[in-house]
């Protein structure tokens, strides 16, 4: 909180993108027995799941174990999770009349059970390390309901921008309305800070982000109009990354495409960092981990900077080399290692 | 030739990339006909999709229809294209004794058709406009090896080079021989110019793409040695970009997530721009179009310029929306229409 509040720390905190996932044996266990979003409907599940990380890992935050795609759910469009192949909407939205159909009221009284969650993982995580609340980005969630699932680069979800505009921003509108109950019942909930994902940012020119993402994103965290923390997380923003330094968000999440002092110097060191650790290095040594945590934190420096992946920890990475991840950064010393 | 030159134009020349491609209705009779590889392994049939854009679209250039995967089988691993999936290699390379066998001798006769399809090709063309031989660049090549066939991500290339780095330098080198093999063969064969595709550039960091691409597309280009002009195009490159403007290309190849202006400002105008149209706008009207394609010719000027799409043209464009970006360039009038 401290480092997100641009104040002195003694290290870089540091957590992990996915820290709650599969990558964990106990998680697994669960998993063989719930479905997904059991789990995630589930406060006492999602509570435990949320947990986990902190007493096996030893990352410095919890975040709520939950889903971006519980907002179309809450709007009455039906999400399903296929195993090996990802989220699947079976009917994805095409036309005016779906997108006048979409439910937009309740939507904090819809996603109760994650208001549920909040509380329990409150009290099982005592004060601990704080808790992070997520949504994914309008954008993002608009990606996956045009798409209809996942996909390497949305061409479904940006033809409907340029073909249909005005009906995109409709779309883009009612998601934004309805992130924002769910984050303010989040935050009422007791949250300490808020991640959203712009998972699918990088598809968009950054003129196009503007126009399509931009504006919700600082509608929502203007709404939130609290002292509360906002992360912001664009994955493959790159050269757009200008374009979010006025967002209004307390610190900006990194990709490992983004080099550390490229984005101190767009940011002009104004606002904290977040990031930016390739995930697949988790899958070299715990040896080549440390160096290579070393010379990202020598990128970034100690201050106003929170240390974690560049994208979710991938399912493979064997524990030891996720602790080692979270060791390193503890242990960081300044000015060993090189530059990176 | 003469934009590559960077000589005087009246209007910035134009192509598409993957524009003899299925969105063409001659094309997809002959893909009913002809599997995927058949059509690029017989000459006729590649000089036939390869003209079929210039005579029916008006495109300046044309590129000879092939594939980057006939690398690899000219290596001697197995490629099979998958209907509705995409490119496949059964038995993904993941060995030391798998990359000491891979074959570096004769590339050239191995593809022996691809020259044959250019002179063919050269014939067919009479001169009216130039004709691009391409490649893989080896990381790209490297990642689907490795990984096996397409991938959001490439987890498994990445992972690969970090750990077993070794391995991984020792398979990128023998991609690098083969590739010039073929480059220099093409040349010989009589191609006008070459373009490399790093399709997958944007799935590794700036640093790790200095160590893992960029010295060997270096390599490629140095030993073509050759006054031909070598259009580099790197998709997704991002902040990588200034670590391009030294490779020894002619050109640059844009995705359309970077702005015109930063690209010039990073090349320091000192070098021909190739792009970078979202191939998505073309599913959108002609008209809608035609103001696109002006906003951009504003952002990249009429000189050192070469208008084409950020990425391959998408398979369910219409012709005529195909055609109307072609016009739209060759119709620009500078001054007309808003700075993109």
């Amino acid at each position: 909180m401290r480092a997100l509040r641009g104040e002195k720390v003694e290290r870089p905190p540091v957590w992990m993108m996915r820290q709650a996932g599969r990558y964990l044996p106990d998680f697994r266990k669960l998993r063989a027995e719930h479905e997904f979003f059991d789990r995630v409907q589930n406060p006492e599940l999602a509570c435990e799941i949320t947990v986990m990380p902190i007493r096996q890992i030893g990352v410095d935050a919890a975040i709520l174990f939950s889903d971006i795609l519980v907002i179309p759910q809450a709007m009455n469009v039906e999400v399903v999770m296929v195993e090996g192949k990802g989220p699947v909407i079976p009917n994805p939205i095409r036309t005016k009349k779906q997108i006048d159909e979409l439910v937009t009221a309740d939507i904090a009284q819809r996603l109760d059970y994650v208001m549920k969650a909040i509380t329990l993982t409150l009290n099982e995580l005592n004060g601990d390390v704080p808790l992070i609340g997520f949504a994914g980005a309008p954008w993002t969630i608009f990606c996956y309901m045009i798409e209809g699932g996942g996909s390497k680069t949305f061409d479904k979800a940006r033809q409907f921008c340029f073909a249909e505009p005005e009906l995109a921003h409709q779309l883009l509108s009612k998601i934004t309305d309805a992130t924002i109950q769910y984050l303010k019942a989040k935050v009422q909930a007791g949250v300490q800070a808020i991640q959203l994902f712009d998972s699918w940012a990088g598809v968009l020119s950054p003129e196009d982000y503007k126009t399509y993402s931009l504006q919700y994103n600082k509608k929502i965290i203007g709404a939130l109009n609290t002292s509360l923390p906002v992360i912001f997380f664009a994955k493959d923003i790159g050269f757009g990354l200008e374009n979010l330094t006025d967002i209004g968000a307390t610190a900006l999440g990194l990709d490992w495409t983004i080099p550390a002092d490229k984005a101190r110097a767009i940011t002009q060191n104004k606002i904290t960092l977040q990031g930016n650790f390739d995930p697949t290095k988790l899958l070299a040594s715990p040896k080549f981990i440390t160096e290579e945590v070393n010379k990202m934190i020598n990128g970034f420096g100690t201050q106003r900077y929170i240390a974690n992946l560049g994208h979710g920890i991938l399912p493979n990475v064997p524990v030891e080399n996720a602790i080692a991840f979270v060791e390193a950064v503890k242990n960081y010393k300044s000015g060993v290692g090189n530059v990176g």
